[in-house]
């Protein structure tokens, strides 16, 4: 990629698209600059506008030069190693193995949950019954998350300490807590408050009332 | 961890167990002395015997001290930080980019042809009928290998040229592709041939024919 050329992070609707916060949150707290391109999801162009952008036909997608980077874990892990704001992995060699796991379990797992409650961002449901299954997939996040910050978060409010590509990967949990008021273990609930009061965050949720009160 | 304390790789049967034998392919390939117990799946102790090594009730799991790191991708991962035998990652930032994409793509998707045609490594298929979306999975799988080959498969017959570890996480794949008799492009069939042919892919399958062998 020649120097001058910003990567480039095509995304859907912030309001919706939980795989595009991922690395829009791990890009924005490495403090990386970066273009943003939004496709408008839920339209007749949707398709044939994400295909152009992204061979695998999804986002997020990141554009470096011309290689396109699809896949929210393997934007983390470049937005890790070009992060100008501090490591976005864990120094220590086991920590990290015990954040990528992490990461890596949410990528590819918690199907029921994220079937049940998609991400509504903006959205506030007062009575939102859950099934059993759901309740399951919280409870491992729960039992997640308390295992890391157990072993490793002694330094700081998120899962291992200080940010990492890990709450990235849960952001839109975290999002999906607060908008179906899910009870919590106060433990979860501390650190619920603490990731969505990270300044990443919050600036996707100001980009997703944006969005939606300009209709854009 | 204690510098005397080997890892522990805890995986399934070695003939069907395809997320065992990804971080498996890659710490064999990576030189990385690990010892292995293998949990012996379908049985009525299996699910109590995973739990007492993993805590999320899955295989594989790696276990440094007593910190326990389940997911293949992550495993994968910790390998190519420890590998005694030169880089599982591509050298290039973009290129280890797009390494990690695929890596990321087939460690969430191809859930079609994980279902129709699962890993079972010593068997060989004459005639398996694929459904339209197994075949549409195939095709996606073949154009993903193809777009890695060409922008940075030039030093060698792997998908990054070297062995990385997208090779390890498509191992499963290459072993389906010979399973089933699956017709396809020659660059693919190429990549099957040389995959198959890489000496941690052999020792794999020479372990699962012993343990089908002695029946343990």
């Amino acid at each position: 990629m020649a120097q001058h050329q910003k990567p480039v992070l095509v995304i859907g609707d912030k309001n919706y698209s939980s795989w595009s916060m991922r690395p829009w949150i791990a890009m924005t707290a490495g403090g990386i600059d970066f273009e943003e391109t939004h496709v408008k999801l839920r339209t007749e162009e949707t398709k044939a506008t994400i295909l152009r952008h992204s061979p695998s036909g999804t986002v997020p997608a990141l554009k470096l030069g011309d290689v396109v980077v699809p896949e929210s874990l393997a934007i983390c892990e470049w937005a890790a190693e070009n992060s100008k704001t501090g490591p976005l992995l864990p120094v220590d060699s086991v920590a990290r193995a015990a954040c990528r796991a992490a990461s890596a379990e949410m990528h590819s797992g918690f199907a029921t949950l994220r079937k049940e409650c998609p991400m509504d961002i903006l959205a506030r449901e007062t009575c939102h019954p859950i099934s059993d299954a759901c309740r399951s997939d919280i409870a491992r996040i729960e039992a997640l998350w308390e295992n890391c910050r157990h072993h490793f978060g002694a330094g700081g409010p998120y899962l291992f300490g200080h940010f990492t590509i890990a709450d990235a990967m849960f952001a839109p949990v975290v999002s999906r807590f607060i908008t179906y008021g899910v009870h919590l273990l106060p433990e979860s609930a501390d650190y619920v408050a603490a990731a969505s009061h990270h300044p990443a965050y919050q600036a996707w949720v100001a980009g997703a009332k944006l969005q939606v009160e300009t209709g854009i």
